[in-house]
């Protein structure tokens, strides 16, 4: 349970101060928060909060989006991403999870040019600060207006494209890749290179009836969850295991209940 | 226009017989029929109504669904596949497009293993027949329960493990493939070897809100349909772009102005 961490957009209608209670009092390990949590907050509180309730603050979401039109947009894109950094560093996030954005009708080399530019453009706030960023492979259904990032290869390429800097890797998320052919090789690939940040779980329904909200909870779908767990740890990956689950029909539920579930499903897959 | 085919499907709310007189009035040069279309109708009938009425009987769709969780389920398959062969070489089809299935929880892995294990059962079965099998890669978003062969380089794989036959190629569909970093050179791969066999268009919506049946006409989205289709014809391709959309909102309407409007756009794309 140390190593369950739970994402607050899981259970989106409980508020940052309901899913620090609730998680903690359910014994799980370690919180994820969601950039909405801090709206009307103080960062630096939350995270005393979320400390003093016995929660690892894991990551914050989410940077990205840098790919834009224009220059004017790419910069403004910039500039929100230097905004992040700041709330990561005074929450005391360790690691901000980018997704890294697409424009519709933009190529998506290019995107993944702009990508680029973007992050080296962050990577010295991100240093300062020592606040890490976690390239997120999106699935490929998302690479109309989400991230021209599809695979672990093209993450693994954008960290080489920078020289490997020690701020920049990776947030591996089963739903995104578990299609993949070369998932093992590449997630090995992050390891070595010590750019393997995050791992997050959840899995995915046939049939799935929504593009973006329909996530299942881990045993509900047909990802090979604890396989490619196993492969993530035997590759030296000791962080921890992050519930992130967008569902129209689990927020619609007893949000007590569901967190039941979650903690249920996670000891499932992982006994 | 003599390269522009349709998928009867595209047209759904159409008979077999609107969808030949519709088509050929049109001035359509090729029709692709699905399997639906065969039933209660003689296929030889059916080809000979389509060629008089001067349209190319470009494929049949489609075969496939090989993987199974028992060998009696992959028997089944491969009884059905055969089935398939007869009835494209009543209808007078050169090519039949293979969705090559997947079991959900069944590793992707053994799916292609079964896939390729099918597709050499019924291979001498085509070559009889005289008729050709295209592997079509699908989305990653349908390896759930529709296919383990998700890019065209699965696709060339399975081929080359097969050891090239003449009868077995590719059927590439911008829909499926747009997104991947290697399009360009599993294309031209997939040319020099010979077994380059169809060609499918439409186009990517934003948002797309239909896992399967949301896909929009060419120019509706952010798929660079023309680029492909350059790269496809300077490989050397030289035959029918098919459109293939599966689409709610577009069944509901007049099929007769969306015949019009398909025309239009595929004008639109290769002016």
């Amino acid at each position: 349970m140390s190593r369950l961490c739970i994402h607050s957009v899981t259970t989106k209608p409980w508020s940052t101060e309901d899913c620090i209670v609730k998680y903690a009092k359910a014994g799980v390990g370690g919180l994820t928060l969601w950039r909405y949590n801090l709206e009307g907050r103080d960062p630096a509180k939350v995270g005393n909060q979320a400390r003093e309730a016995g929660l690892d603050i894991v990551s914050l979401c989410r940077g990205g989006f840098f790919p834009g039109a224009t220059a004017v947009e790419r910069q403004k894109a910039i500039d929100d991403n230097r905004l992040c950094i700041e709330q990561a560093h005074a929450l005391g996030a360790p690691l901000i999870v980018l997704v890294c954005g697409a424009v519709p009708g933009q190529s998506l080399v290019e995107s993944r040019k702009q990508i680029t530019e973007g992050i080296a453009a962050v990577l010295p706030d991100a240093e300062a600060a020592g606040v890490k960023l976690g390239i997120e492979p999106l699935h490929p259904m998302y690479a109309d207006d989400r991230s021209a990032v599809n695979t672990m290869c093209q993450a693994n390429e954008i960290c080489d494209a920078l020289h490997s800097p020690t701020q920049l890797g990776i947030a591996a998320d089963v739903y995104h890749i578990w299609w993949d052919p070369h998932l093992r090789r590449e997630i090995d690939i992050a390891a070595i290179k010590r750019r393997l940040f995050a791992f997050h779980i959840c899995d995915w329904k046939t049939p799935t009836t929504d593009l973006l909200n329909d996530r299942g909870l881990m045993g509900e779908g047909c990802i090979n969850i604890r396989e490619i767990s196993d492969w993530v740890d035997s590759a030296g990956f000791t962080g921890h295991r992050e519930v992130e689950i967008f569902s129209h029909r689990y927020w619609a539920m007893d949000q007590d209940e569901y967190l039941a579930r979650i903690v249920a499903a996670y000891r499932q897959t992982y006994v």
